[in-house]
């Protein structure tokens, strides 16, 4: 349990760090924060340094306790950018607090979560030794993080990392997120001409549209990819994830509302860990204004993403798309990154669930992988096997990326809890 | 051949036609341009009035020279907006002439033949009867002129139409257009939810694209229109237009380059009088910004257009759409056109045939029904069955609907005796 005094410490870093805006999309305060960063690392004893990335800097920490034992500590001090700002109820850097819950930009995206781990360390007396990595670009993309990780490899070096935070789930259970889908995102365009023709001469010429639609159909048939090789790789369900998948349980109708979608697709919820997805986050083509304009367009572009699952390749699967197409459309690569699944066997899960079910008097939810996506694949090719992602500050109702974003204060310090009683309990399962 | 004062009198009028901006997309200068054309029929003798269609207004003139026949005369006022205005030579509403040619908005679309038809009309003695209906709604899609027409049966009853004109061809040839194909023009809407989902969530909810995809492939696929009835009305091609058919010579060379696409779908050029199409006009939905950003969008949107062949039916293509369709996507109709084919031994046709010969000493391209659309089936609808298209002012490098549209003087004053011609030759014919 944190003393009065430790709590007052700690929410005071919590505000300000929350008062200096981190907008990565705008830049707006990125340097500073870093700086604010840096100096409050190295007022805990913190060896810490800015470093360059070619965008928005690392803050890097690294401190020695002896042990054999090296914990990669990843969160980032950047946010989203705060529209629509009329939405907000107070200022989103002012930090209000309001029945005991802080509103702001980044209270649970991921502020909070970083200030528990430093908090944490700060009262920790082991021989575990940390490294911080506190990115900048998180919001963006993680534009220069995997070039960053794979030139500092010896720097960066660890037994085993926790990322960003899961937080806790509607019931205010601790999430304890064993990896994360892959992603390969690829923009595809067809181009018929040097410009819209009128659509009377839609006997004679190529539609774009039609031609995309032809190979988004060779690609996806509805139901499975039809990419060659693409379910090749899959890692099997082996017992213990399939234990977890089974106690995972979700009402279908409470997700379709928080959705908002007017029908599920399936009330199978666990296909959001277990099946890979081929899906078009945009299309565009021709003239889409109000009333009529009649033409045959000149080209026609679609976004998609691939969500991969362990231990699917997104470069192979690339390379069998760019196979597939052939010269049909010009393909550009938006994003990569590997599907990851760590052990629910291996220390740090292990010392995840002990250290919750200490602080939370409940057992967490461990979810094999996340649907989405964090850039857990970076660390992996560094060779680390365990990478787990957990103890956080937010619930789903935090408004994470979106206005009034805010945490509330006893979550917080939960999370400090979580943080101690983790690094403690990692060392002791490691001895 | 005109006197070099009729040519005067013809150019001043143009000129001062030209000089009235009447863009009915915006409505700058509508009204002033229909008081100042009223005034001129009214000036010809012609008993003119600006009649009121719930949207800008028609001019319809009235002659009756006691003969049998009665002719009505179809052109608009209208003309379509000048942007982009910077890449105009000199202002659009100048009318500047340059080595006897006139530059101007409206130049060749279509104010050159409405005047070339009025002049011929002041020259012609005979006792064919007239009706002139001058439309101020062409250029945005004749919004009211169906609803005008059907309400004035009575007053627009005639023995045969002239549409817009045709103008001339690359090689310098009169096109006589005797027919349009038919339109139906309809948005479809996918809708999945209230608001586009991270794409994490693709394993478990619909995609709109994928949808719209689904259903447009059950529309189309590639080669047929899938709807049932679809092919079952339409004309079969008879021994006289197939002697058209035969007779339309274009290089499918000069024809890619001038519409700027890399290849053509087919090097047979005559499907474009023959052939009904199911066009993608445009297609929306999701992300379609710069970079990535991965969602499950909540709507996806088309536009697409059917063009008809003569006796296909809109209305009945329309129901049967809708049947296939059910309650899979939200339809809006935008548009629908019926197809229009005159016989080619029609007296309106001959007596065009004719008098072509004799202006322009070169036999002219005769084309069974155009690509495109013009309202020909409102005045199908009246049960007229002589509608053709042709005299015109403009050739393909007369820049209709872009920048430094322009009409060389020369074709003007031969549109106006090709107009006077056929007046007499439609006479003769009709004894």
């Amino acid at each position: 349990m944190l003393s009065q005094e430790e709590k007052q410490y700690a929410l005071k870093k919590y505000i300000e760090f929350l008062q200096h805006p981190s907008v990565s999309a705008t830049g707006e305060g990125i340097r500073d924060t870093a700086s604010w960063l840096k100096d409050f690392m190295t007022e805990l004893g913190i060896d810490s340094t800015i470093e360059d990335t070619g965008g928005h800097p690392v803050v890097l920490g690294k401190v020695n306790n002896g042990g054999d034992k090296t914990l990669l500590v990843y969160n980032h001090y950047d946010v989203q950018p705060v529209d629509p700002l009329n939405e907000w109820k107070y200022p989103p850097f002012s930090a209000t607090i309001e029945n005991n819950v802080v509103y702001a930009r980044g209270a649970s995206d991921n502020k909070g979560v970083l200030i528990a781990r430093l908090i944490a360390f700060s009262k920790y007396k082991g021989n575990l030794n940390f490294k911080f990595l506190f990115e900048g670009e998180e919001e963006i993309g993680s534009v220069h993080l995997s070039e960053y990780v794979e030139k500092h490899k010896e720097k960066l070096n660890a037994d085993a990392v926790i990322m960003e935070g899961a937080g806790l789930d509607a019931k205010g259970r601790p999430m304890i997120i064993l990896g994360v889908k892959g992603l390969l995102y690829v923009q595809l365009t067809v181009r018929t001409g040097d410009r819209d023709v009128h659509s009377s001469n839609a006997p004679i010429v190529f539609n774009p549209v039609w031609e995309l639609i032809k190979i988004l159909n060779s690609i996806y048939d509805g139901e499975k990819v039809k990419l060659k090789g693409f379910y090749d790789d899959i890692e099997p369900i082996n017992a213990e994830i399939k234990e977890l998948l089974e106690k995972y349980d979700v009402d279908p109708e409470d997700i379709r509302k928080s959705l908002g979608v007017f029908k599920l697709k399936t009330s199978d919820i666990k296909s959001l860990f277990t099946v890979p997805t081929c899906n078009i986050d945009g299309i565009i083509s021709g003239y889409t204004g109000k009333g009529s304009k009649t033409i045959v367009p000149s080209y026609a572009m679609v976004k998609m993403d691939f969500r991969l699952v362990p231990n699917q390749d997104p470069k192979k699967i690339l390379s069998s798309l760019i196979d597939h197409i052939k010269d049909k459309a010009q393909i550009e690569v938006m994003g990569m990154e590997k599907p990851v699944r760590t052990s629910p066997n291996s220390n740090v899960v292990k010392a995840m669930i002990n250290s919750a079910k200490r602080v939370y008097l409940n057992d967490p939810v461990i979810i094999p992988n996340s649907a989405g996506t964090q850039p857990m694949g970076v660390f992996a090719d560094l060779g680390i096997k365990e990478i787990v992602s957990a103890i956080g500050v937010g619930t789903p109702s935090s408004n994470a990326h979106a206005p009034n974003e805010n945490v509330n204060l006893e979550n917080f310090y939960k999370a400090i809890e979580h943080a101690y009683e983790f690094y403690n309990e990692y060392e002791k399962l490691n001895k």
